[in-house]
Parts: structure tokens; C-alpha cells; sequence
């Protein structure tokens, strides 16, 4: 873990995002939610690990990755703009078939199902606007696969850079082809065609 | 719309799967809500129009499909178990890629945000079953998307015979072609190789 100059700052800026909360329960859920600073290499669950907790990203990048016949391949990208780190496996408490890693230095809100219950009986504001995220994030994510089913490779790529550019610049070429179900040797003839 | 012999029975048999709910509330939510029962071949939603309502399918089946180059693709089935129809364009009330068509007769329930914001606040429970059935849809909508960009076409097919076998009698081969992303020739060729 290391230390983050500003966690509480940036944990009350993400919650002055929802108007549903007033100053008062802001610097309340302040002292209740629990914000990790864990470093650029933390691995936050393990392949064959039940995952303890669940995460949204403040800040920072967490990749999600798994290893068919012996290839790492990257599944997810969670950054403050994709930030439910969750799964069926965190849910139902079974073994993770994948890795979470932190690629960079992150600032993450760390739940678990009794602090949720906890939060969400003192704090009943806190279900609608977890309801809320995850009405988005599921939207989202349907969008993103009836995208992925409907797209070309060289399409998928361009919608991409269209949406998520920022993470072309903070992580390498073989991990996004690889997220874009492709090669990194089509990736880069893609990308050539592209700017040619 | 059809008659449907119990669409009142069907609701509740819904609602006794949610151990929050009592059967005082669960009486009192039958009616308060609404359950249309549209025959086969009704478009809910077509292309270029606002989705008005969102649905949950208690029986059933829902396709979503679009045009692309000329040609219908398929980008999801919504069933009794994977039952949330709703997409961005519904909640920012946006124009509609898709289409969402009845491949059989109906039973959903329907709502909108007005409905639901009354709902919520009359029964507070409401959130925390919708809350946990978001949960669950995204977290699935997740691994179904990790699943696509790991999987062959054939290994997909395989998953998809495991996981939702039940479609493959409700619908034609070349939507669950399509709905796994490969023609209807390289699907037919899939499923020669892997019963000789």
C-alpha cells in the first residue's frame, strides 16, 4: 500500500457526484466507507482465490486477466470510468478463474457484503445510488457485448479509441488486442491501415 | 395482446422467490405491479424510436436485433432467466438501435420511471430486490462478455448448449448463429463436427 496524498478528497469529490446526497451524509459516509491505496503491482485476487471483497475505482487502473493454455489474456479493464470490480464468484463466494491487478497506483472504495449491509441499514440513500451504478454499469456492459457480437475487429478497435482512449496511453498494445479479441500482430496491421 | 389463463399467479410465484418480501407485501405489490401479456410477433421497441418502458419477462421470450449492411443480427435473448430488458437508450431515453420483438406470447412485467420511483418509495424493499437483481445480471453480462473474447466459435456453442439449452428449441439456428457471432454455415459446420 502506499500513500495517497488526498484519499479523503477524492472519495468526497466521486460523492458530491450524487445529488441524492447532502453535505451532512457526505462527510458522514466519509468516516464510514473504506478507501485502499494499494500500489501499482498489487494483486487484489488470485486465480483459484474466493474473493474477499469488491472494489470501485477512484483512481488508478485494475486489469482483470486470466491464462488459457499457458497465454495471459486480458478480460477487463476497471477504471474511474468503468469502476464495479465484482463478480459471480465475489457473490457467491467461489473460486476467481481470473487475476485482479493493479496497473497502476490506485484509489479504490473497498466493499464487502457486511459493511454494505451495514452502510445500506444506516444509510438507506446509499441502495439507490448503488442501484443506480449498477443500472449504468450493466447498460454498459450489455451495450459493450452486442457491440463486440455486431463488430468487426478493425471496428471494434476504432470504437475503442472513440471511447476508452485514455487506457491507449496507460497500457501496452498486446494487452488491449488481446481485450478486443485479437492478436497483437492484427491489432498493429489495423492500426497501420488505419493511419496510412 | 392475449389473454393469459394467470398472469397474476405467475407474478406471485415471482415474487415468493425474494426471502425480503412477506406475503402481506407481496399481495399488496400484486397490485400495484403492471404485467402485460403481448402476444407473439409484437415489437416492443423498434430502431430510431425512445424506449418507453423497460421490462422483466416472467414467461417468455424477447429477441433484440438490428440491421446492419441489410442484414437482421441478433444481440440478445431475454428469457425468464435472463429476464431485465433495458438498455441505456430506455434510461437516457434515447432513439433505439434495436429492435425488441415477442418470439412467443408474453408475460412481463412493465415499467417506467415514474412507476418505479412511486414503487420505491411506497416499498422500500423494492430496491434492495432490484438492487440484487442488477447484481446478478451484470455480474453475468460481465463473464458472458470474458466468455466471448476467451472462446472459439465452437467452444461458445458448447457453453451456450450448456448454459441456455433451452433456446435451441425456442428459436431458429441461424439467431443463435448469429447471437455467437459466426454465420449460420460456420455454426451448422460446428454442430456436424461435434456429433459425428
Amino acid at each position: 500500500m502506499t500513500q495517497n496524498p488526498s484519499p479523503r478528497k477524492q472519495l468526497i469529490e466521486f460523492l458530491c457526484g450524487f445529488p441524492a446526497l447532502n453535505e451532512v451524509l457526505i462527510s458522514k459516509l466519509v468516516e464510514m466507507i473504506p478507501v485502499i491505496a494499494p500500489a501499482r503491482g498489487t494483486i487484489l485476487v488470485r486465480e483459484g482465490e474466493v474473493p474477499a471483497d469488491c472494489y470501485f475505482v477512484l483512481k488508478g487502473l485494475v486489469r482483470q486477466y486470466q491464462f488459457i493454455d499457458g497465454n495471459e489474456r486480458t478480460t477487463e479493464f476497471y477504471t474511474e470510468t468503468h469502476g464495479i470490480v465484482s463478480s459471480r464468484h465475489y457473490t457467491e463466494q467461489t473460486l476467481s478463474p481470473f487475476f485482479l491487478e493493479c496497473m497502476e497506483d490506485c484509489l479504490l472504495i473497498a466493499g464487502n457484503m457486511e459493511i454494505d449491509e451495514a452502510n445500506y441499514r444506516e444509510f438507506p440513500e446509499l441502495r439507490e445510488i448503488t442501484r443506480h451504478m449498477l443500472e449504468q454499469d450493466l447498460n454498459r456492459s450489455k451495450e459493450d457485448h452486442a457491440r463486440f457480437i455486431l463488430s468487426s475487429p478493425a471496428d471494434r478497435y476504432v470504437h475503442f479509441m472513440e471511447t476508452r482512449k485514455d487506457l491507449s496511453n496507460r497500457v501496452p498494445l498486446h494487452q488491449i488486442a488481446s481485450y478486443l479479441g485479437m492478436t497483437a500482430e492484427s491489432l498493429s496491421r489495423i492500426r497501420k491501415r488505419i493511419i496510412s
